[in-house]
């Protein structure tokens, strides 16, 4: 069963990692390209190999085109990815799961769903409100990861935290007040969800209440906290090395 | 010995964190701090209690007065940080040191700072030229980590590695095709340097010829490369968790 839930995203891709992987991975179709170049580049040719229609543009085109500040010169539109649902994503009995709850800064969302791809996750969660959408800002941040890694959007953490519990799943937030160490995760190699909170305000109360466990990462220095985005990368790879034993 | 460098840097901080840990820390004057604000929030007072003038201004006086996008309504003017002498970072037998080849990004280069701090590193290593350099926009995303993480400018990062060599301090590239995994890091509890690469194309030959060794963080998805800022973390956490034990 693989019920797909309404509100395609991620059709404008920008930046050279993400349009690459955009035009290697050939999970959907790419219909146009535009590049500020001669044409002559490894991109073009990726794009046209994908059926894609490549435009060669000056800079000025480019950036009227372009949704982020940035598109390093490629911007690409294909077909919308479609959002999986979330019980989809927990019925996988090596689920690994990464859920976002309220992280506002698109660069910190793309990059924990960077992160989240190359640790082996195997879904990525987020709220449909109260947190950053997978914009285009987010699709060129994941530097492709968007085409290899599902995401879920759902209606609130909490009940999803819920619904893990219910398949399974265990929940694991990372709080800096846990009271087991990242390091120490003896559920890394089971079905699980790490959940993340906000940049500034870690997890909302009902979430951490809900959570099977509370997970921290140990800090040795005198700064309070790490950005959402490392505390991502840490614990993703914290549980990718435990499955690599 | 603690030889000192030429250039400060850091006068500038904006953002809540780096101004608090700024003030909360005390190991510089702080001169001015303008808020946007009423006075009576924490800043405010942390401001008078470390003797800086506090100017309560409107979001347009602190707009033009700051140099990062979103100075989150506190800019601070302070006496600059002075960066240390490379010699002195390698003369403490537990050196942790995070060296940075080539990393333009200043959120990047503020986040590798952040993560650095919260590992309990002991210094990081930037190239006075092409390179990021210690601007407001990194003071900002270092969250309040250059207060405590010393800094030092060092002339080209081959060189440096080098110096770290005849200092009898382990120098570990990251790689992505490193021999060893960073999970099995021996040296870590030894005095190391970690040396990143840049973004688009890693480490330099140079610098990676001169490593002591080549350390790969392993990746389980299919995109190719981890962020710079999300490597930093995971082998800066490897570092902490090795010297744990």
């Amino acid at each position: 069963m693989t019920k797909r839930a309404p509100g395609g995203y991620g059709q404008q891709v920008e930046g050279k990692r993400a349009v690459r992987e955009l035009l290697v991975a050939g999970r959907r179709p790419v219909r146009e390209v535009w590049i500020a170049g001669d044409g002559r580049d490894e991109l073009a040719e990726l794009g046209r190999a994908a059926g894609a229609t490549v435009h060669l543009v000056d800079d000025a085109d480019l950036a009227r085109r372009a949704r982020t500040g940035a598109p390093q010169g490629v911007v690409a539109r294909a077909e919308p990815l479609e959002p999986v649902a979330l019980d989809t994503l927990l019925e996988d009995p090596a689920a690994f799961l990464v859920a976002l709850d309220g992280v506002t800064d698109p660069q910190n969302l793309g990059a924990v769903i960077r992160s989240a791809e190359t640790a082996g996750a195997t879904g990525v969660v987020v709220p449909r409100h109260r947190s950053a959408s997978v914009t285009p800002a987010v699709v060129k941040a994941a530097a492709g990861a968007l085409e290899y890694v599902p995401v879920a959007t759902v209606s609130g953490m909490p009940a999803a935290v819920a619904q893990a519990s219910r398949a399974g799943v265990w929940s694991v937030g990372l709080d800096a007040d846990g009271d087991t160490s990242v390091y120490d995760l003896a559920v890394a190699d089971r079905a699980l969800m790490l959940v993340l909170g906000s940049e500034g305000s870690g997890l909302a109360r009902l979430t951490r209440e809900r959570c099977d466990l509370l997970a921290r990462i140990p800090l040795h220095g005198r700064i309070a906290s790490l950005n959402v985005a490392a505390a991502a990368a840490v614990a993703c790879s914290e549980v990718a090395r435990a499955r690599d034993r």
